[in-house]
């Protein structure tokens, strides 16, 4: 039963009911809230075709789709949250005063739901999921509190073959999107914590990883001094050496190396070495993939490999996906232990950047076609011509009204439609039609509709 | 800039950084939200293929996509509620104090959209959206807090060309998702307005409306009773006449002859006559099309058509679909005045009922084809194999660990994966492998991979 109404809200509407009978037209000011935008067609056309990539890659690899509810008891989600996914949610008590939260990622409530759901699942169970999620982060370029994020994930197999299999993903994912040549920057949480236990510094593992998360933005010294702050003088050596050993370049295996000879053998070092020889000629994989020991993905879950996805001629777009291994998904809702590894991709921050950047992809916004009206009382006419085009997978518009042809021009050309079919009164005595190219303005006339289907497919496979 | 977070929040997790830190693993309940749901993968590929078919239909009829956001100030949303979605709004204060909601449907954010970028967008504009709203109504049968609505509008054209496209496309709509036969139940507001306008009782019109969009639900008593609550003699009678109009079935020019003989002539009335004369031999609206006096569509924005559509096999799903005409729909924003005409279609409820009704189908949820795990140092050889398939188009899945054939096999049924590929160390000498149909059991050996592919596509094919 839904709980009493918050005592607020009462006093804002006192008699909901008769307010709205009575209201007067007061005008509202159609304002967006701070850090959100709407998605215009422009943008959403491009934000849906990535995403329709994205899944087809996980789909072509068997995974399955889920979803879980945008909104989750408080105590779920805090329970995985760092310190700044806390402070960011969007956190409120409901009509029943349950305390009640918007997801901040798709990672935690699939946490939720494998806790819930495993038993009932196929094991190892690989899913993919897409869908907003929630931050009340300081807005800035490229940030917005609402997102849309892909994931992917295998849950319930400990092996390297799961981990290779999420970098294949990755890498392919990130070739679908067309955005030129990038790296996967990969590297394993258990290389820092092996060698900061060397060093007896294990306690002081958290704040100096995040220093080292944030060592992109940081100059040399500037590094110095933040690791100084959590690491003694051999951590500190110790850490520089291990950054040092990513910076010099060369294969894996030359990466690899020089990781070895700062912190000896070891679990993390020894799966990176798999992983690199599992991903030998496998592209777009292979050439992507780059051993770097300061990828640390901040201080989420994960537990062994983590890595990034960066795109090479646009680093202004910064990481475009990221993912990793976690030993322990859903320990802390659930005894049982279900590790995996997964990844994701955050549509907007790509969808804005390259917006920002002038890049947007320029695709049709709806139709292929455009039934232009030369007359209304042929309205029955133009939606059945419109269906033959339609049914034969032209995406076909039938435009409303006689208005002037330079308004149904000047609409054709907003929604970038490349082609118009004309039919006025004159054709209907002949049953013929004129299909016409819109931006050349090159006319076809005296067609049938079966010759005017076939031309039309022509040109749009031409174009 | 974010505002200081809730006291409330504070009071919460007095230090959400160090807490983390330290955290103890203390269990948490994973509880769902009471009125909201998982979607497993059964349910999830349902409901994503349903809504593809959605929207290739309005992808077909050339409208364009966009979306808004889930969280709006509350002012927006609250000027446009009728009162049940007033008290049911998902409203709250954000960390800078705002007050704001989450969007109980996808068309109150398309008005305060439309007021927001009308300028810079083609005229008319006919747009699609899909996404989740949320209300907090009582939990029942069907009915949840959380559901993902599809929406298509015309919006800046009065036509009633652009009418007929809207019903076209809900008839459409309601085909591509295969449920057997539908109707499409239109009436006009004008009438009933006219009606009461006639009898004097223009001041209970809302009331009125109300009891007539329950009228399914009462018996011929009940609404009597409930209608005189708020009409004179006079008008009970004229809208008990205007209801049995409805119900001789018959031709819609038969419904529309009894319709005129309760009310007379009038812009509803010749409104709904000029749309049943368009959609005559268009089908599947013609077969489909109803006249239904007692279609109100509660007490929304609608000023003119409305319609709904219901299964006929599956009445128990009730009304799939709905929608109708407004003449104002960005009024409160803006000055301008943009009419509009639109559907919506409820997926949740659609997948949930036919769950309910045991007739979810059951596609597969993931891969066409596993390749089943003979040894792990195959690894890349087996991920070598799949890409070729995923690139040919094949949903290829790789299981992952080297457990008992009888646990792979298990995992191909869960997931309804209908043919394995087997390579093994055996394999590796000859370079032949295996293909199996996993629901006979019939084997296809001692295949080279370019003829294992075009036997798999061709099995593919043929189920």
């Amino acid at each position: 039963v839904v709980g009493p109404v918050d005592s607020r809200l009462v006093a804002f509407h006192p008699d909901p009911v008769s307010s709205v009978e009575q209201a007067a037209p007061r005008r509202v000011d159609a304002r967006l809230l701070k850090g959100f935008r709407d998605a215009t067609p422009e943008i959403e056309v491009v934000r849906r075709d990535f995403l329709a990539r994205l899944e087809r890659v996980a789909q072509s690899f068997g995974y399955l789709p889920i979803e879980t509810p945008a909104l989750e008891y408080a105590e779920i989600l805090l329970a995985k949250a760092g310190g700044e996914a806390q402070k960011q949610m969007y956190r409120f008590r409901d009509h029943g005063d349950r305390d009640v939260a918007l997801r901040f990622d798709l990672t935690v409530p699939f946490a939720r739901f494998m806790a819930v759901h495993a038993r009932e699942l196929p094991m190892p169970f690989k899913r993919y999921q897409s869908g907003k999620a929630w931050r009340g982060e300081n807005p800035q370029k490229g940030r917005y509190r609402e997102f849309v994020q892909f994931d992917a994930d295998v849950v319930g197999s400990d092996s390297a073959v799961s981990d290779f299999e999420t970098l294949l993903m990755a890498a392919q994912c990130a070739a679908a999107l067309e955005l030129g040549d990038f790296r996967i920057l990969v590297s394993h949480r258990g290389i820092i914590t092996q060698l900061l236990a060397q060093t007896g510094a294990s306690a002081h593992l958290a704040p100096i990883m995040r220093v080292i998360d944030k060592a992109g933005s940081l100059s040399e010294n500037e590094l110095q001094v933040a690791l100084s702050e959590h690491a003694d003088a051999e951590s500190l050596a110790a850490v520089l050496a291990l950054l040092d050993a990513g910076r010099g370049g060369g294969t894996a295996a030359a990466v690899l190396a020089r990781i070895r000879s700062v912190v000896g053998e070891g679990d993390g070092v020894a799966r990176l070495q798999q992983l690199a020889e599992l991903a030998a000629d496998h592209e777009p994989l292979a050439s992507a993939l780059t051993i770097d020991p300061s990828i640390m993905r901040g201080l989420d879950y994960y537990t062994g490999v983590v890595f990034e996805t960066a795109l090479v001629q646009l680093p202004q777009v910064g990481s475009i996906g990221a993912g990793g291994r976690y030993d322990d998904l859903v320990g802390l809702y659930s005894s049982e232990r279900l590790p995996g590894v997964g990844m994701s991709v955050g549509l907007d921050r790509i969808v804005h950047a390259l917006a920002d950047e002038g890049r947007l992809p320029q695709p049709g916004l709806g139709a292929d076609l455009l039934v232009f009206c030369m007359s209304e009382a042929l309205a029955s006419d133009y939606q059945r011509l419109a269906n033959q085009f339609r049914a034969a997978g032209v995406r076909t518009d039938v435009y409303p009204d006689a208005r002037k042809l330079k308004a149904q021009f000047a609409y054709a050309e907003r929604v970038r439609i490349p082609l118009g079919l004309f039919y006025g009164e004159d054709e209907q005595a002949t049953g013929r039609l004129q299909i016409k190219e819109l931006v050349g303005r090159k006319e076809h006339a005296n067609l049938t509709p079966a010759e005017a289907l076939s031309l039309t497919q022509r040109l749009l496979a031409t174009t």
